[in-house]
C-alpha cells in the first residue's frame, strides 16, 4: 500500500479549458469564452480561481491546461505560471475524451504512474480547504485502481446539475468515505430532485474525475479503442519535433466525445468509479439564473450587478444585469429580469428562461449571425 | 353671423413644439424631443403628421410652430414649407401659457381678428376626416366668442388621459355638436374612468384650445395680467429690429405655467368654454405603454419592433423593442416588457410600468447625469 503522501506527489491536475459556455451569451463568445470571465465578482476569472485552487494541491508545475489555439495568449496571461510544456492546444475543439485524453497520454509517457484530475475550467468553488481533502481522498482512490470523481453534496433539489448514485462504502483505507457510484442520471425535474436529495445517496455529478493515467486511458480504450490509439500516437510524437505534423493528421480525425461517456460510465457499470463526497460549496454557474443566485445569497429581491464600469438605476427591480459597455441601464418594475448588455448583442430575459439562452445562440448559428456568436 | 368658411379663412394654426417627453426616456431626450420622433412606424416624425394634418386645414402659410433655439435646425429639416415669419424661437423652455400666448399675440397684430388653434406636436390622429370636422366646428365655436377645445369620444377607460366633462349642448348654429365644458378632471384611477365612461358626459382632453387669439389673450390676462402684459410687449417687438433685445429682457421673466391653468380651466367655470366632440382616433402617446398599444391593435402578445435598423430575436414574448444602435436584441420569455435600446443608456421595463419612467428620468437630474437626457 503506497503512503497517501507519495500518491498526491504524483498527482497533476489537467484544466480542459474549451467550453464557450453557450448559456451564457451574449458574455460568453466564441473569443470570449465563460472561463475567461469573472463571474463571481472575486476579482479573478473563473480560469484563474480554479489555477488558484490547484496549484497548491501539487504545485504550480504540475497543472496541465488544454486549450484552443485561439485562447493560447488569453490563457497564458491569465496563469503567468504556466509552463510550455504544460499548455496543450488544440488546433480544433474535440470534446472532452479527447482533451482530457491527451493531456493524460502526454502526462503517461513523461510519467509512468502520474495520478491526474480534470477540473472543469469555469465552475466556482469557494470552500478551498473543503475541495483539497475531497482531492486528496480522490487521489488515494486512484491510486487504488479506481476511476475517482468528486460528488458534491446537495444542498437543494436542483434541476440543473446531473447526479451520482452511491451505492455503498468501498472500503479504501486512505480514503474511508468513498463509494461506489453505480450510475449517472441527467438532470432531473424538480420532483424527482425532491426524491434524490431525500433519499440521501444522490451527489450532484461536478465532472471531476481523477484516476491513474494509465488506468484512466484504458478505461477510454475499452469504449473508444480507435480514439485511444490517436491519442497515444499524438502523445509519442508530442515531445518531438514531429509533434506538429502529426496534429495536423491526427486531431481533426479523433471522435467527439464526451468524457462521461468514455469513462465515467462505463467506469461505474464495470464497478470501477469510486465516488468521493464533496463537502464544500460547488456550481457549474451553467445558466444566468446560477449568476443571479450566485450573487444574491438566494435572495430574490435583489439585484446583483456585474461589470468594472456598469452603470445601473434600478427602481423595483431585481435579477442580474451583466454590463460590459458602460451604458445607463435602467430598470423599473422587473422583477427575476437578466440584462445582458454588452457591445454588439443585449440579452433580456428572466431567471426562470435562462436555461433556454442556448436554443437562441442554436438559432443565431442557423440563420448565420456568426458576428454576434 | 359670420359665414362658416369666412371662419375658417382666418383660422391660423399654432404648433407648440417643446416638450422633451420625459416618459419616453431615453428614447425622448432634450436634444431629440418626443416630436422628432416616428412612433408609430409612419416614416413621419410626430411634428411632420401634426404639420400634414394642419396644413391643408388654413393652408401652409398659415402654420406656426413655437419651438426652443436648439430644435430650429430639426424643425426646419421637418417642415421645408414652414416660412420665417411662422417661426417663433424661444431662448428657453417657459411652458405653453407663455408659448401659444406669444404665438396669438404676434399673430393677432399681423392680423386683427384671427382664429387661432394650437395642436400638440407629438399627438398621433390617424383619421384626418374627423379631425378636420372637429376643428371646422370649434373655429365656428370660435368665431362665436367661446374657447374651444376638441374632447375625444372615449373608446375605453383609460387612465392616462384628464376629462372634460360636458354639461348640455351649446347652440351654436355652425357648431350644432357644440357642448358647454364645465370641467376638466386629472387622470383618473380604473374604477373612476369606468364611471366617466359609463356617464355618457366625459370626454377625454386632447389639448386643442381653439380661440380668436384676442378672446384668448383677454382670459389669459384675466389670469395672469403681468404675463400678458410680457407677452403684448414681445409681440409689439416681433417683427421689428427691437425683437432680439426685447426678447432678452422679457422672456426669462415670463411666468412658466400651463395653458389650462391660465385659460382652458378659468374659461370653463366662466361657462366661456365650449367643447366639440371629436370622433376621431386619439393618442397623446404619453409613454411606452402607449406604444406598444399603439402598434399591437390592442393584442397582448404582440412584440412591437420599432428602429430603422432594429435586429431582435425574440423567443415567447411580448411588449415593444425600440432598438437605435442596430444591435442584435434577443428576448426569451419576457412578456409586456419594454426595451429602449440607445447608444448611451438603456431602459428596461413593463408596460404597467411606464409611467414610472419619468421618475427615472427626476433621478438622474438629481443625480447630475445629464450625459444621458
Amino acid at each position: 500500500m503506497t503512503e497517501r503522501s507519495d500518491s498526491l506527489d504524483r498527482f497533476y491536475s489537467i484544466i480542459p479549458a474549451g467550453g464557450i459556455g453557450s448559456r451564457l451569451w451574449p458574455l460568453s463568445r466564441a473569443d470570449a469564452p465563460k472561463f475567461l470571465h469573472d463571474l463571481t465578482g472575486s476579482g479573478s476569472t473563473l480560469l484563474r480561481a480554479t489555477w488558484d485552487r490547484l496549484a497548491p494541491i501539487a504545485g504550480k508545475d504540475r497543472v496541465m491546461v488544454v486549450t484552443g489555439r485561439a485562447h493560447r495568449a488569453a490563457v497564458e496571461a491569465q496563469l503567468p505560471d504556466l509552463t510550455d510544456p504544460n499548455v496543450v492546444l488544440e488546433s480544433e475543439p474535440r470534446e472532452s475524451s479527447a482533451a482530457i485524453g491527451l493531456a493524460a497520454a502526454i502526462l503517461e509517457l513523461r510519467e509512468p504512474g502520474v495520478i491526474v484530475g480534470s477540473f472543469a475550467a469555469d465552475h466556482v468553488i469557494n470552500d478551498q480547504r473543503g475541495f483539497r481533502r475531497a482531492v486528496v481522498d480522490a487521489v488515494a482512490a486512484a491510486d487504488a485502481g479506481y476511476i475517482a470523481t468528486i460528488g458534491i453534496t446537495p444542498t437543494e433539489p436542483a434541476v440543473g446539475f446531473g447526479y451520482i448514485h452511491c451505492d455503498g462504502l468501498l472500503d479504501i483505507s486512505l480514503a474511508p468515505g468513498a463509494m461506489r457510484a453505480d450510475r449517472f442520471v441527467e438532470k432531473p425535474d424538480l420532483e424527482t430532485a425532491t426524491g434524490y436529495v431525500d433519499d440521501g445517496n444522490y451527489l450532484w455529478n461536478g465532472g471531476m474525475f481523477i484516476a491513474r493515467a494509465d488506468v484512466l486511458l484504458q478505461q477510454l480504450g475499452e469504449s473508444e479503442p480507435e480514439l485511444l490509439a490517436g491519442l497515444r500516437e499524438l502523445a509519442a510524437a508530442w515531445d518531438t519535433p514531429a509533434r506538429g505534423a502529426v496534429v495536423d493528421r491526427v486531431w481533426p480525425g479523433l471522435k467527439k466525445i464526451a468524457i462521461d461517456y468514455t469513462v465515467a460510465e462505463p467506469a461505474a457499470r464495470a464497478g470501477r468509479l469510486a465516488v468521493i463526497p464533496g463537502h464544500f460549496d460547488w456550481d457549474d454557474v451553467g445558466d444566468f439564473a446560477a449568476i443571479a443566485k450566485l450573487h444574491s445569497g438566494g435572495r430574490k429581491s435583489d439585484l446583483a450587478i456585474l461589470g468594472e464600469n456598469a452603470r445601473v438605476l434600478a427602481d423595483a427591480s431585481s435579477g442580474v444585469v451583466i454590463s460590459q459597455t458602460g451604458r445607463l441601464i435602467s430598470l423599473i418594475g422587473v422583477t427575476d429580469i437578466v440584462v445582458v448588455d454588452t457591445p454588439d448583442a443585449l440579452l433580456v430575459t428572466t431567471s426562470a428562461n435562462a436555461q433556454r439562452v442556448k436554443a437562441v445562440v442554436d438559432a443565431l448559428k442557423l440563420s448565420g449571425s456568426n458576428d454576434v456568436l
